[in-house]
């Protein structure tokens, strides 16, 4: 086994990675992954904003910025869920998590929520672009889809 | 100005974004800014982790996994940078960051740092599809522009 560029990928992978694996593990530990996947929903979060606060107009309409947003929204929507939502990786097994064992159980129904925001972030990148009605009438099915998979998806505070 | 779909907006935008823009602001919160941006620096840090404990035997190699994982790093370093990385939110200035001032000062610099990651990552995506010995050999250049990048731009812990 070649240990080429370890000091170097040591700096890449942060420590939230870096020290959570183990050694012949067959998946990635889920603590890791919660943290990662809640780090996405923070730029979900993020990106959802700058959008939210231009349609309310507490944040001045710009084209450009609305687009960046859009673009990183649609990004973050659009993770490959298999490194991120591994079986078992839900609240009271895996310490910091409101996933619900629905995600798992009805496995279809979540990535059907999932998709609603993707398909709804995809369709923000040209409306965001456009103009403040444009991005506006796009917010709808993004505010949904969010709101439906936590309401199905995400248990109580821990 | 409209205000529809507020309450569910509440719920899509992370307590992070939506409480930290005050009204009329042309551009995005900077504190909200860094935080979002080490969120994705996270996710960059996950995923690379997956990568490079595969390449170094301590992860069992995983094709779908794998590439999950490297479409994950891809577009996390392909994020638009517009809505992360403003002028004056830099170390000294925002706290909690360690973005040097040549990352504004040297924005050519730091544009071919970034874009050399998001080349390397979208060079991964087949890679780590592969075989093992093709996704170590991609490991490589994320490495590289990971450590040059950070020595460049990255300031000393705060």
């Amino acid at each position: 086994m070649r240990h080429f560029g370890l000091p170097i990928l040591t700096l890449a992978a942060a420590a939230i990675a870096a020290s959570a694996f183990a050694d012949g593990h067959a998946t990635p530990d889920l603590e890791s992954a919660v943290k990662a996947r809640q780090a996405n929903m923070s730029m979900i979060g993020y990106n959802t904003g700058i959008l939210g606060d231009m349609a309310k107009g507490e944040l001045a309409y710009d084209a450009a910025m609305a687009t960046a947003a859009a673009e990183n929204l649609s990004a973050a929507a659009a993770m490959n869920r298999m490194v991120l939502w591994m079986e078992r990786s839900e609240q009271g097994v895996v310490a910091g998590t409101r996933a619900k064992a629905e995600i798992w159980t009805d496995a279809d129904g979540f990535d059907q929520s999932a998709v609603a925001l993707e398909t709804a972030a995809a369709a923000m990148i040209s409306a965001a672009g456009t103009d403040l009605d444009s991005l506006r009438a796009a917010m709808g099915p993004i505010g949904a889809s969010c709101g439906d998979c936590h309401k199905a998806y995400r248990g109580p505070r821990n």
